[in-house]
């Protein structure tokens, strides 16, 4: 019988039962919601709603559930819907009439809502550790390969000459912000909503601050209405894992580019490429492509979420609960990413003289031309059109700018003297980009220097203080 | 050891293995897998690549593995990453050499294509018959009040008197579309990819057509990169799925709001219903409000996917994977959602009184008394300012227009008569609205007798030839 | 004075007005207002609802508006709201009391559901037929390059060699597909609500089908709620357009991809390439670039759409004026990348010896050594695993397949013989696939001519009957 | 002729150039790209990069060009493509050769970035503003209603009692996270791009720190790819306005629902409402309509800005172009929706005795019953099953709680006394749920004061310091 069955004539069609059950997949909350119930029945006995021997035995048969439940001895009843009436009927039967008053001046609205805070409260931390992991990959490879001449695309096309140490540190910057929407998205979810009750509270003398000092909560909630009917933190969370996978899935891409023959930048590991079943030559990014597609996946979720919450009068609605399916997934599918995109990153081998091969190729250095006539007094725009011609006459004799003559040069402007054979050079090109956040090995040696204080702070900050 | 590791010099890591590995749920596909190894075997003896005595043993040992699935005697291996693997895996243990030749000239890009259309040949019905089944309880419904006066309702205002009956058609005639684009997509679906390979197909002498007549399929695929790099249909089946879900949540709305006491329109059946764990007196709508919610969840797989095919290069790549999951749970929750939403409308008990009795309040005849002057002659936009001008009277002085004595009509204009008195009622109303479309009882008689030749015609052509 | 102010005491206030007035995006649908008034005014005074002097005074007076908005001599009144009221009032004011009874047995409800539908009937023709005109470039230049050998890819990892012909004409079948899906929206959208009144039809002797004939569409709505209720037929537009932008989001990739220098198999027009502000030897394909990100803006209106009808209860509710700017854009959008990508791709040079060269790099021809090693009579998993080894052999050494002699050939099999050379040229290699959908020229040649045949169909039956 | 032309032999095609034109929704950002160009120019001068001279004449025309613009006296340019190149040629064309020494050392691709940053800073505070707007009618209104009682709901059912006043000061809490998101936001958006250039810097000397100052920003981009190639500021405004929409849709929902005649709890005023073309009678709560259906199109800006940037390859690409609209009509849509919906709710009239009324019915009151046992000793689920069994027999006997005798009430338990019917008053059940967060007016009153300091806060630091 559902323990909210009084009022009822009929039991409930078995297909209903199993459309609205949640165990199948909130039982991954049993560790949050046995937290919360013990925390809940140290507060009821010391404000005296129970007895300090019920609240002992409570606290007692929820530790035992929970080893129990770790050690696969439970099987979960489907019939008792969810994790909360799983665990409270497994009590009752344990310790009996005591197991009756844990839901004194508790609701399952207010239950869910703090299992779900719980849950990303330690969740969060985990997302971040494993995108610090990335990170500090990033910064490992960038500190190698600070001299390592790559072409820079826009458009796919080649544009200027960066170094990869360069390249990779963008990425480093994009998930650096990842991991302050992460802090703030965790700055929200640290409120204790216990004590919202259904939707309005209790009349019961409940101390909700006792239970937020227990389960180590920042704040309690302002309103007992908003904290059972709203979910702006699952979707704030799912929008930032969304720029989580956005950002991977720009590295995954450049990956896949970076595989292919035609660029062959990198070659990955062994152990992170797949093979084909039909063509024996194959070697596969696969990991890469995995990640990409499942940025897809992510940004379903908070698509579905925001659509579930459009327009839900207060308080509770039934609705809510497609909120943990969305969000199990999405943080599985987050983490999962990092775990193997990290190593899949780390073992990879650069081919740095193909990629100074490419950086050659093209007119990757026009724009220094064109800077080189600024330096010498020219207009911007005219040194623009100068170099636009230039191009266009190697183009058709089929030249690279080191195959001119300095007759050639002059041909197009006479500001043009022996020095221009300097600035044309890959070297002088990445070097002579020596401004903050520009590609020279001494400005990236200080953006690497940046990047490790902030990592640094990551780790000891919010992570593993200490590490 | 990998079916394709003969150019790898190291073992996948156990993470990345973890990652790509689909056979959790694509072993969902088992049935399909077997019966397109079985069509594809059975050409390959006729085409005499391999030897009829092959052909024989393939074939049996297919049948007993799909009987060994079934009985629940086969543990996939997580390591041989999918479906098509595992089942070519135990194949090969049990037959030995023959099961080596299964895979000539297929790719498992072409057979995982051809899984998915299998699969979907078969759900689709599934998906239409659970869909005509609410259809029915629509009809049968409609046919029972085809008198019960209710209130017509723009932006949630009194606008119109209808009858339920004419209001429950109006989600037959969403559904029917649905219908139709369910069949729109399986003809688009009933390609048989099988001989695209890889990519490129083969350079042995295969018989796809065979192939497809075993399967039952209305034609083969006309392009193998097409084949194995486009899954439109998927998404195509999606969409049709969010608005089947997109209709359904719309009557899910109205049945909740119906159920609120403020309403008072319905009341759910005790089996479709569910109660509160703090507050006794509750009887909630929860299947009406999963199924609202769920509606989120199925547009996000559907802009999941779409995302997941943006930009995608031809031909097959690893992001492809990410369409099962999105397809299954899709099909799972429009099932699911249609199994109990169906029974649940066909044992709500409708309050025909409280219906008419908010049909009566307000004011939802005044476009018929605006109606009525036109036919006395006046332009409609006159008319319409007439009544207006009436409505607030009304409202002042805290009437209704039951209440008007003839001069007070008359006040207003000189074209009332003491035929308005019949024009008000609700009866002349919805009677008087009899054109096609309309809610007059003579109508909706019409629209029912087309709901019902509809539903015959998909019953017979589409699910069940003879029902 | 807003049309419907007779109730209200006190006026709108100026912000509201501005907020929920549409005529700054509904005024592009005047000419199917004005066609469907001019309808309805035939059919009121065929039916005797108004004088046919009355309906002949309406008609010429719509269409002496029709004139001069088309000359630019109307200006649109805001706090008129919208199209339908904005002509209704220039009507009125232009030929006095006539005008006043166009609006008789009508609604805006109805008029807005009917012009947006006349709408779609007109531009999804148009639509279809800017893809056929993409078709048919897709099918010129796959004539003209029968015997272009180039890459195949997966994992945009060479898999297997095919020919720019075969896929190109990929594209040609998907923008099949699509066509059919407009095709099926379209019979959708030929509906005529008209008469469905505000949601309840009218109380007056009007002739719908009457209407339907006049307008030139299939059949009248069956239901006056769902008529004015509903727009999964504009969500349905919107999903076959996200279909075509995916599509050509593919399409578009890879022409990025084969512009950038490291591929270089196209060169694009200049007239369709664009240069940089700061970087005077760059090319851009930006159009390619651009109908990819244009991609995710159509899937957003698709989202957006679906969000808003989500859980609305019928009828009419305001939440709907949302359809327009979504549908317009989405249709602007699609156009217009379809007009510049058409034209870019025609213009395009293919390089044909950069394609060739690329496609005998790498091993792409190793399944066709597999196979061999099949027609000699080794079972495929076998013959997959000897070639899996030549290649590793191969990259260890520095060699490719043409490097190798018969000893070493015969050292990883025995079956190899003298004839393994002619099997890995690759001419031998798409020649062999000659299988129907594959890559041969003879098989690419039937495809060619059933697309010919497919585009003649789509051309003669639904966009310009005799071309 | 186009700025970066040099390099082309053949004009862009003119569709293309329409295409891929900017100008008409870019030119929004004339006052940044002015006031960036400024502190350039001011700059470039400081370094010796152009004269003290040149920078002059370079401010003065575009201070001039900027009055210009303001005064309805330019015409952009189609073929100018852009802002940034429509306002640089103006420049030029004013001021000669100086002009062309504007664009020394800046890229497009920074310049944008830039511009949309400036003016993003700019726009966040002014949907705060807007925001704090709404707070505070919400917050007056709740001082007003401190003791309004009214049902509160869950699942659209009658739970428990609350206040108005609580009830609207939930929604005070949600748009408050919604104020601490903005923060987040801006704090990411106030970071200088300029001297990325095109995606590498620049040779040249230049002060990045200097223009930072200049414009007021906190500080400058680390990396100058990630710099040009990332728009997850975009996302993450998008994320915060479709919350903060969401949020607007359920108060927007609830006010449609009020002003139903079965609730019957609100009346909008007349400037806030509509009327019907058809139906005299009508009063429409279009604005919380058209809010609410507005949401699908913010939400669907975010999905399609997210897809735009799935997979781009570094740095930028010319996707990014479609940041701008999405962004903009986000923007437009929040500010709109929030400047028509504060001040419908700000004149809305609260139907007191009503929500009372609707407060008395049902059995909101039955945990208040169910706490009154557990007060006496009973545990709690027993006490809820107690209760069951009361509610079904007054529901058979047509009966309420108050209607009970004594004797029926202990019928049911021993453990209830005389004392049971004040707890069952609405009054003593609001009273008693006396915790914070809770509804009771000492609760509130406590919550008001928080709410009023954090207003106050929002008022001072961000917005308007002073005020």
């Amino acid at each position: 019988m559902k323990l909210w069955g009084g009022r009822f004539t009929r039991t409930t069609d078995r297909l209903v039962e199993d459309f609205h059950s949640s165990i199948s997949f909130d039982q991954r909350l049993y560790r949050q919601d046995i937290a919360g119930s013990i925390a809940h029945a140290r507060m009821l006995a010391a404000v005296g709603l129970i007895t300090p021997a019920e609240g002992e035995a409570i606290i007692k048969g929820l530790e035992e559930i929970r080893a129990d439940i770790e050690a696969g001895r439970v099987t979960f009843d489907v019939g008792a819907e969810d994790i909360h009436i799983n665990i409270e009927k497994l009590l009752t039967e344990r310790i009996g009439a005591a197991g009756k008053k844990l839901h004194t001046a508790r609701s399952r609205n207010d239950q869910v809502a703090l299992d779900l805070r719980l849950y990303l409260k330690e969740e969060i931390p985990e997302v971040k550790k494993l995108l610090a992991g990335l990170q500090k990959v990033l910064v490992d490879l960038a500190a190698e390969h600070l001299h390592t001449i790559m072409p820079g695309y826009t458009h796919l096309q080649k544009a200027q000459p960066v170094t990869l140490a360069h390249h990779l540190l963008a990425y480093f910057e994009m998930f650096y912000r990842d991991q302050e929407r992460l802090d703030g998205c965790l700055e929200r979810v640290d409120v204790m909503p216990l004590g919202a009750g259904a939707l309005a509270g209790t009349t019961l003398p409940i101390d909700r601050e006792m239970v937020a000092r227990e389960l180590g909560f920042k704040e309690i909630s302002a309103n007992s209405l908003d904290a059972v009917a709203d979910r702006d933190f699952v979707v704030e969370f799912l929008a930032a894992a969304s720029l989580i996978m956005m950002h991977l899935s720009r590295l995954a891409e450049e990956i896949i580019l970076w595989s292919s023959e035609e660029f062959g930048f990198i070659e990955l590991d062994d152990a992170y490429s797949t093979g084909s079943s039909m063509m024996p030559q194959k070697k596969n990014p696969d990991v890469a492509e995995l990640v990409r597609g499942k940025t897809g996946r992510v940004y379903g979720h908070l698509m579905g979420m925001l659509a579930v919450l459009k327009g839900l009068p207060l308080a509770y609605n039934k609705d809510l609960q497609e909120d943990k399916e969305a969000l199990f997934d999405a943080l599985d599918t987050v983490k999962g990413c990092l775990m193997v995109f990290t190593p899949m990153l780390a073992t990879a081998k650069f081919r740095v003289e193909r990629m100074r091969e490419e950086a050659a190729r093209g007119f990757a250095t026009a724009t220094d031309v064109a800077e080189y006539l600024v330096r010498k007094g020219l207009p911007f725009r005219e040194a623009h059109a100068v170099v636009g011609g230039l191009v266009l006459h190697c183009l058709e004799q089929g030249k690279s700018f080191q195959d001119l003559t300095l007759a050639e040069w002059q041909s197009f402007s006479p500001h043009f003297a022996e020095d221009v054979f300097d600035c044309i050079t890959l070297e002088a090109c990445v070097q002579g980009r020596d401004l903050p956040g520009g590609p020279s090995p001494a400005a990236v040696q200080q953006a690497l220097e940046r990047a490790r204080k902030i990592l640094a702070g990551i780790y000891s900050n919010i992570i593993a203080p200490g590490l």
